[in-house]
């Protein structure tokens, strides 16, 4: 075996920009029940088919009456009306409202005809078949007009909306059982490596589970992502080259692993024979040895073998592209600010991300080395350390950005 | 029908005090698949049965030597050793490293027995069946112990920790397939109202589509429950009572809607004679007439009708409970801080959520009435002003709570 060491290496930013170029959204929409659709993104444009309320109604309990009757009312000189019926929220006041007349309506009740204002319960007083009135209403006070909340014809979601409680209250007041939202991006996540096998499967000497198809799967599953885990492929070009093919009917195609050398070369060679290598090799750390091509018009990234490099690169590369492709918006993680508990070396020319934890007030870097999971298990977030940075003193205050 | 005005009611904190009080976290637990577990917080200790890795290994490619044969390699005066073998990352090697020997690895190989260190790739060059080595290496160096990960037999994650992507890791790396979680919180939905139709089926003169139930719906998916939306309750004593009978088996108990006094008293006389009523009415604006109880030990709570109303209680008194529920980390909304448009009176005595956008770096307030969907739909988040505050100047800094 051959083995070429790793080539100079790209930018984070210029990395960046060639992975978000190479992803677009999701056009593909399906269809989907109300209550599955919160956090989906919509797909149609809403006008809407009626007016919400559909009917002009009370705001309030109280009583319908015509304003003008009112307007002389007050503590010791109340305006004494007829009640000539009572109606409840669903009902239809048979009567209509005339002079001197008022109708007992419940909050949501149809105005009655003839009336245009309510009087709250609170400034009534109810004697036998008469309703004693403390206090003056003005025309369309405490009664709610058709279509206050929605006009029919209106447009009131566009494409694109993200559909949060709000918007799905929305979609049913105009009666909507189901909404059209964009599909989620359908991710291929491949593992690699001849000492990988699925957790639970009896595990040989010489071998380990796989994680980063399950540390992919869940971080895809978080940014809006649909992930299918593929068995764990050979290290063989036809091997490699087979499960790309395969994997070409998903949006978006990760390789899980591949740690070696001479395993990535193999990857290169099979994107370079079935399309185009964009990069090999980010000034990251971790997360250096990472492959970006296009086959087919399909981004193919080729992830970090080691856990923690997969999985920082998963937060700081796959995440923005895959919420492009599902059109979330950029999930901004929180940050928090606190002193550094310690001073830190960093590598000058590679983008740093220290997985860290936050102790009494102080950031803790708990990075081991990148082939530990625990080393972004035991961390509450990370720090960013720019490449051209490459010394954090103790006491420094850096932003925490929280899981 | 006697109507009774709503009676004094408490503040909220007070209100909140009591809610939070009412609720404990599920102790019910389920087994899941990795893939379904992120986001889910774990209902078991997790302790190492096996090494992470396994076995003692290459931490980079290159050569597994002696490290001792390499202190006096320099650029001029390379060590030179004999290629004994060559093994790729799943390959137990078949020789030992003795003095004067190398073995080539792969990221991930199993260290030969023998060696104590590896030399990157990088700083040798091969020569026919010999290595040199232009560079020293100390003992372990880019060679990962057994158990440098995970060691067996430690306590790596405990209940109650939240399974995101690098827990979900930890889980895999150590073979499980499964993780035992604590169940969602079970809550009952419950639409009244006489007035309310189920979206999508034929409105009739004096109805409206039901809003509340989606909204909270979605509310309660997007913070950890599992909502289950009943049939529209009919407004009387008996339906009421053997409704919330019914929906004893979930773990909290929503009813939504009822919006007139009528309805309301209906609710408080069949929580009172099935439980007890812990309040009715709080001081917040929207969302005064919200009414609070315990039915064997299950917490009821009467939100108000009024679309609004309903999901501002959602996320301002809802939310918390849920995910105490739910052992979630009470959830921040993002914030951003910006200057008011506009002057904005508010009601003194009352806690008040105002729905507003943001728009060129100001905020104006959205909310047109509570019984509008719209003023929540067109916001793009809200503002607290607190109950001893009647005034927002224009220019003022407020804090926007971003949905």
């Amino acid at each position: 075996m051959a083995m070429k060491p790793m080539k100079a290496f790209l930018g984070l930013e210029e990395g960046m920009r060639i992975i978000m170029d190479a992803v677009r959204p999701i056009d593909r929409t399906e269809r989907v029940a109300l209550l599955e659709a919160v956090g989906r993104v919509l797909a149609e444009e809403v006008t809407a088919a009626m007016d919400v309320p559909p009917f002009p109604r009370a705001a309030m309990d109280g009583y319908a009456v015509k304003a003008q009757d009112t307007f002389e009312a007050g503590n010791f000189s109340p305006a004494i009306l007829d009640l000539i019926e009572v109606i409840h929220a669903a009902e239809i006041a048979t009567k209509e409202v005339r002079p001197g007349a008022c109708i007992q309506v419940a909050t949501g009740s149809p105005m009655p005809a003839g009336a245009d204002a309510v009087v709250i319960v609170e400034d009534t007083e109810l004697d036998g078949a008469k309703v004693k009135v403390y206090k003056p209403v003005y025309p369309r006070q405490n009664a709610s007009p058709l279509g206050e909340d929605i006009k029919q014809g209106s447009r009131v979601l566009a494409p694109g909306t993200l559909l949060d409680p709000s918007k799905i209250g929305v979609l049913a007041a105009l009666g909507y059982q189901k909404a059209a939202v964009y599909q989620k991006p359908q991710v291929a996540v491949i593992p690699s490596g001849n000492e990988i096998v699925v957790p639970g499967d009896p595990l040989s000497p010489g071998k380990i589970y796989d994680i980063n198809s399950y540390t992919l799967s869940a971080l895809i599953t978080q940014n809006g992502g649909l992930p299918r885990i593929f068995p764990v492929m050979k290290d063989t070009l036809e091997s490699v080259t087979s499960t790309i093919r395969e994997a070409l009917s998903f949006d978006l195609i990760l390789i899980s692993g591949g740690s070696s050398v001479g395993e990535r070369d193999m990857m290169v060679e099979a994107v370079e024979r079935m399309g185009e290598v964009k990069f090999h090799g980010i000034a990251v750390k971790p997360g250096k040895p990472t492959l970006c091509g296009i086959v087919e018009g399909h981004l193919v990234l080729g992830m970090p073998g080691y856990p923690t490099s997969c999985l920082t690169n998963g937060y700081g590369m796959l995440a923005p592209a895959l919420r492009k492709m599902a059109r979330l918006r950029t999930r901004s993680l929180a940050a928090v600010k606190a002193p550094m508990a310690r001073r830190y070396t960093s590598t000058i020319g590679r983008h740093q991300y220290l997985p860290v934890r936050l102790e009494s007030g102080e950031v803790h870097p708990v990075f081991k080395e990148s082939g530990a999971i625990t080393s972004m298990a035991d961390a509450e977030g990370y720090i960013e350390i720019p490449a051209n940075v490459d010394l954090v003193e103790k006491g420094e205050l850096v932003d925490v950005l929280l899981f």
